[in-house]
């Protein structure tokens, strides 16, 4: 089969590769016909990680059933499904739990597997014709009727709009209150999109990119240009001074300060500022135990030189780390079949398979109008 | 009346001032029978902040009410009440959700106040013989019959005890898990204290101090000596490599690393790898915004060299803060009474009040032995 | 001053009292601009209470303070407020954990009161000119800016929006859930409006009256008339058998069957059905502990034929009781200042206080048309 | 193999029956060690419910795997495991959000499963040598090195200590409050166990059985027995009016009144009595939707005469429904394992598997000292 393979830093090509096969009874094998890119397929892309040569992108999945194990129960051939970016056993101490983004089983020695991914586990991507889904009941979501009709919005459901959503959770979002958010890439833009859905009186929205601060504008949200003036100053002035009552991290460890210098506590330090006494800070963007490449010795450790006193003396509280997709996509795919979400709404790309190579250089140059890119692998 | 007052660094003198009076409506005054010295009250005596010479020290207070304001409704002449360490209106924004800690009224231009307490607004302490409590209503917890024969433990829900509670809440302990508590003074017991009542599974104390990891053996937890080895060895040794489900930060900014050398980071980043993936974290201990006298310049800024890529990758948590006691003292005063908590088995010295500047020199020497002083004010 | 006055069942007048004055150090009196009829008034204007000849009207209040007692902290000559339906003390054991819906201090000797209500403690109502409000700095919501523009709105928070927000909470909804509401009155389509702006995927609104369905679906809900079939099987048929996530009770105990006639179980045992094994109930609709006129002998003693193997056997749950309000109102008071809930859209009606007796008698015939009517005491 | 055979009403014999095999890949067999009698068998026992005669009763079940499916990925020939009653698949609506008890997979139709169990689905018992268990890798539970030794106390994991803590769970009950628990039979006394670890502040337990009531006695719970007084009154008396915090059903339809005579009402009213105004009421007794040999018509359609009045205008909740065992399975086992819980003090007979017929007749009659009897098909 045809599928998006890394080659080095800055290469890849649609190549020819093996298809994947049944190996387990568990397992399932479905044929992709919507796969995004995502933001974190970047990091590997520019060879920042421990990706492997030859092996397959892409972590957001969505595709029909053309094979299915003798263990599988509920899953047919002809099921339309999405599949979470988490490869999950569904049975372990964390999946249990509903932590299935810290899947003990999936990736042995540590907490968490995903498709396509440095670090996380053995599991090829999806940027392909076909994929192999593991534990097939617990990992594919069937969809509705409508799912052809709006196969661009469940296909959402894989990564982008629970992580945004996740943000809002982890941050303790209720209704009435206001947020910060940090970040207008595709993930900022989901977790603004969540928290108008669920109720939230004010979403800031902090970015430097226009065409970004646009989208957010359009969606409900206040955006706020750091290239302006510093956003904590903003948000704490649009607030009569009180900061709002809750904050997302979503660009991660790559994030800059307002001169655009790379600076690992750039947002974490900003949100404890903009963020009231007692509010909380969800963190969804990627920090890593190490960056070889950062420019102190303290960021090669991982290591950010955040404000703890503040944060403590505010009584504030922090949430980190990879959506647990599967703790959401049934209900936002409730939201979706309703007409109450539409995460589509920041496509700004749909692409054949073939066109993959020209699309992960423009995306990584972040070229103006490439927010977000949707391959079809069966167009 | 007779009152322990500030003169200076490291000197404290039992000094005769005007007797408190209602102010407000809201008032009553108290008359002092017990009044403990904190640890917290160490960093005003050792001149490391902005406490003024002069003001009375104490805010761990019980008594008996003896004057009473005309707007108080419920609380009468005579009654016996513990005041909670943080001086609270009942109805702002903040105390209106129980986040009475962070007060918007009694501080005004902050967020928290306190009696006796550097920073913490225009409230006298209560080392001495009378205490003015306003919003009276709100701030005295009227206690049971019982009252006088366990007048020792009661006191201790005027911070501590509630203060190593709120670290475990915080760290979102649930019954049937493991937790690792991180210092071993009265706030690291009284964590440990609390996690046994509550049905952790196994409770871990890491201090250097034999004799208060004594203490943590007797109330049922497992003590580990920071002398000994890692003490993040230690646990994950002891845990299988898997971890503590939970942990607790019960030291502050003046911690330090098994070398007894003071790192702001020491305890935190060892919570970070101590602590299973998906784990939560309750900080109690005390850090500052800037700490113009310490050792580095990311620490006088009150900034900390934090694991912060391995605390995102591992997906953990972070509560902070001062204890909003009035959450808890409620229901901890029932376990008292009830027989099922006693936080008194701490108190290692019961003095007049004369003998309290001598009781902090110890105190703050550490001095073997010294580990909870508790005055009497009316002996 | 003028009044809204009961003389007797189905007879108010607006009259001549003495006007009311500060009592106690903590009160404070405001002038009323905006009071409303609500249904539960109806109770006691039918005679089915024991409310006194004599006393006045109303609990959804909101005006200007004109005068302050000593005791009052923040609240100001000249603010404009809203004031929640239940009288709360702020301090005793169920106030401080938010239960103010069930204050011990100010109905001695039962749990809750509310001004101008059978059984609910001694405080008159304000469909008047002035009305006192004790324990001011806590009972009193201070509006914003726009308080005179959006006062239709504002008003609402003093307990219909509330109420209809505090049904959700009950049953326990989370975004991308569905619900059903029983009960399209001011209360139930509070509770629409609250269950859409929560996010609800879809939410289902049951009722006998066209006028009343078709605001609901101009809300965003789906109408259910029980007159076209058995709403139960209406739900199951359009959740492909499954039920609803949720479902509210805003009926109470002179709940109908479809046949019109009055069965205090009707609306709880078709949400027990309607709802799916698992799901939640909240029920906010006022049950009687004794109802001396009903029909049978069990309802005489307030018992009801519950349907509860089937509850039991399906897991489902039920939360009932008075609102809260002042959990809600703050957050409520920002959605509506940000234009994201507008409970004013539900009024019918907008009359001098001359005009209630007329009023009373139109919103009792239950006449079309006479949906929420609103007391403009200084028109 | 050997199992116990349902022949008819009060008819159990030890019979030789076909072995379990292997039927899907992901199934286990597991040889039993130990298998418990369970109040709920009684129901089907005494004849009153559709179980089928041939069918295998048992499903309180603990052993160690002796063949395993080749779609199973971490249970392995030689485990130690105890299995939850429930039969769960993991993977459904309800699985994937913890809520096992009412899976809608493994019993199709309606949801819900169990082992050996009436309406439950088609899987037989445990009282037997061997038994298939399903979704293996969700369903076995494998236990620690000290398996053996604490044998007695981990079997109560299948079952009735889970289903007691869900009652205390479903009661809402906290640290620090105080709660009555209705029923001193095995799961009530489970319930007491776990309010204790808990940190409840006081546990009422009431019931009419002296044995009963001495063990509970022996837990640190305050027995109440209703043939002495009537035992609202005597839990009101000893909480000075003010009633317990939170109240648990452990007993059922066929509970009774003080006189002895069976009426469905006579906990839960006495429930709405004895807990507090906004308190919570966790009910794991099992109700049905139907009982065709009750004495009332309204008992025979399943309904109570529910004093529903008093329940709303105390604003109290209610949460049902049969325990979701693997929410709790594996923290209960932690604290068996750390020597905090020790279930098996409630055995009162060890048989071998051959005596489960006249364990049978003397544990429906309720015979003195038939507390909980565990069987032993191995021994």
């Amino acid at each position: 089969m045809k599928a998006v393979v890394y080659n080095g830093p800055r290469d890849v090509s649609v190549s020819t590769v093996p298809d994947p096969r049944i190996e387990k009874p568990t397992d399932v094998i479905i044929r992709l016909t919507t796969t995004n890119i995502c933001g974190s397929d970047l990091h590997m892309y520019e060879g920042r990680t421990s990706f492997e040569k030859g092996k397959i992108f892409g972590h957001e999945n969505l595709g029909e059933v053309v094979e299915v194990g003798s263990g599988v129960e509920t899953i047919h051939k002809g099921d339309r499904v999405c599949v979470p970016f988490n490869v999950a056993c569904g049975f372990c101490e964390n999946c249990e739990r509903g932590l299935t983004g810290f899947c003990l089983t999936t990736n042995p020695g540590t907490a968490g597997a995903a498709y396509g991914f440095a670090e996380m586990g053995p599991w090829d991507g999806g940027q392909a014709e076909l994929l192999r889904v593991p534990f097939a009941d617990f990992n594919c979501l069937k969809l509705p009727e409508d799912a052809s009709e709006k196969e661009d919005d469940y296909v959402m459901l894989s990564d982008i709009f629970p992580t945004g959503w996740h943000a809002t959770e982890l941050s303790g979002l209720q209704p009435g209150e206001s947020i910060a958010i940090y970040g207008a890439g595709p993930v900022g833009l989901m977790a603004a999109h969540s928290a108008i859905i669920k109720g939230a009186s004010e979403v800031f929205v902090v970015d430097s990119h226009d065409d970004r601060l646009d989208l957010a504008r359009k969606m409900g949200a206040r955006p706020i240009n750091l290239r302006a003036d510093d956003p904590v100053k903003q948000i704490l002035d649009a607030t009569n001074g009180r900061g709002t009552d809750r904050g997302c991290e979503c660009v991660g460890y790559q994030c800059c300060d307002r001169h655009g210098k790379e600076r690992n506590n750039a947002t974490m330090n900003a949100l404890v500022q903009s963020t009231k006494a007692t509010g909380g800070i969800g963190v969804v963007g990627v920090f890593v135990p190490q960056d070889p490449n950062a420019a102190s010795d303290l960021e090669k450790e991982g290591k950010m030189a955040f404000d703890f006193g503040s944060f403590w003396f505010k009584g504030q509280r922090i949430g980190t780390g990879q959506c647990n997709v599967k703790t959401y996509n049934r209900r936002l795919m409730n939201l979706i079949e309703h007409g109450r979400a539409k995460p589509s709404q920041i496509i700004s790309q749909r692409l054949p398979l073939a066109e993959a190579p020209d699309a992960y250089k423009h995306f990584d140059n972040r070229d103006k109008g490439w927010t977000k890119v949707v391959l079809k692998p069966a167009a």
